[in-house]
């Protein structure tokens, strides 16, 4: 039971009209969230995720958008402080993960050290194989690992 | 009962490193629907919508996005041809609205005339004051316009 | 001596905190226009130079970006009126092509059909082997139609 | 006669479907380089431009786009290493300033040192009234501190 975190720089493009993160941007964020965690292994934490998913293999598992549910808490405000992702696996399906997710404002984090959680997400992935796009299970070494990155899955509103 | 529709043309640009649609890109698609049908008018029904959502005041009604939920069924690929967006409202709250889409993609229907649904999706948006940024109550007028651009609220999995 | 044109819709996302079109968005505009023009053949005239630089084959010709440089006339705002792109070949190189453009802002065109240019900018783009990556020359035949959509280069600033 | 740095990570998002960093992602970094180096002051060095340019005050300068030029000489992959941009004042003008840039990649640079410049870019900016929108000349102060932070121009091809 733990959760990963990743750190991620906003930008000032990421704002909208309204002058606030952009809905939109929060999905970009989380597409990177995954990527860092589950490709580049460049989460806080060691956690040899990366070694399973990334692989030099083409025909090697790719993950699949499946479906995502973000419920936005908080406005979130452009600044020089990253956002940081808390991320961890709320479901482990056969050939499925949901990756849930909270996502803190780095600026009150800085300012009084408090995590505020602005956003809470959850993406259904597939895991796919490179070559034929077919699901895949999750071999038993896969499943191992997944599972001590596992936590209480969130329960979004409706 | 009854649906509106709008169409979007895709840009090349929309495309991530798969060379598919990227799923960001369909949270960008909903937010231009939703303002096409909300503010601009230029859905493809004449719906009355606009006329009570789109005010000249600075402190009229704003949507603020609370929720997103996204259920990707099929892969977009990028053409020329522009995909369709049928909305509604699936749910009606006091200061709040549940904007139910499909995304329809556009090359199958030019091809064969099917309506190939890829994406099925709900935003739940919270009306408030353009100026206190508090939750506003929709007015019996409003309501009863939304009311007619309601019909059955989408099932999304989980 | 001719040029060819695309629309391109604007999106609400377009814009960024100032509340105008970002220059960013420029950017994939012109992306978006060359795509319509060289791939597709979406441009408002039959140019015949999709025929050439769209092929079905993978080791066919590519464009890369080499430099890009655009001039910011006027402020752009959203609206429901696409802009339109006029397009031509400011520069025909062996392996490279300089792409010219004027970009024109539909909302004042639609009110009182005036051609308002809010930028104007040049591509140079090198023409690759697509898998060698490498800089391939423009054939006889596509000099040829090429020279048709060729116009006199603008001249930017600096 | 010094350059500034800001460090900026890269988002797999940034792609294209060629799989390389798309020519759009630079113009947002070169955005978000300005936006580090002229407002929140969080460049490598202490430059004291932020102190001139960030204000408080609405009606306080603003930087508007007049033109962008950017040669790309190398492809740029992303990677978990940010890239540098390095960025210097290479001309002031009465109310506009233009930015030089060197876009560098970070990945060369993690192997072996090398500080492998993958672009060049020119911003002119004008400096303008917040409020009127007109331009505003550069104030003794403001021309003083700028000069310290500039360096030799760079000339882009053409």
């Amino acid at each position: 039971m733990a959760r990963a975190h990743v750190e991620i720089e906003l930008r000032w493009g990421d704002q909208d009209a309204y002058g606030h993160i952009n809905n939109v941007a929060f999905a970009r964020y989380l597409e990177e969230a995954r990527v860092r965690l589950f490709w580049l292994g460049t989460a806080r934490e060691q956690t040899g995720l990366e070694g399973y998913f990334r692989s030099d293999d083409p025909a090697g598992p790719k993950m699949l958008v499946a479906a995502q549910h973000i419920e936005f808490l908080r406005v979130l405000e452009y600044s020089e402080h990253p956002i940081t992702i808390a991320m961890w696996i709320g479901k482990l399906g056969g050939s499925s993960i949901e990756v849930h997710y909270e996502v803190i404002d780095g600026s009150t984090t800085a300012e009084n050290g408090e995590a505020r959680v602005v956003a809470r997400a959850i993406t259904t992935v597939v895991i796919v194989n490179g070559e034929t796009m077919q699901p895949q299970r999750l071999d038993s070494e896969g499943r191992k690992i997944a599972k001590q990155w596992s936590d209480d899955p969130l329960k979004l509103g409706r």
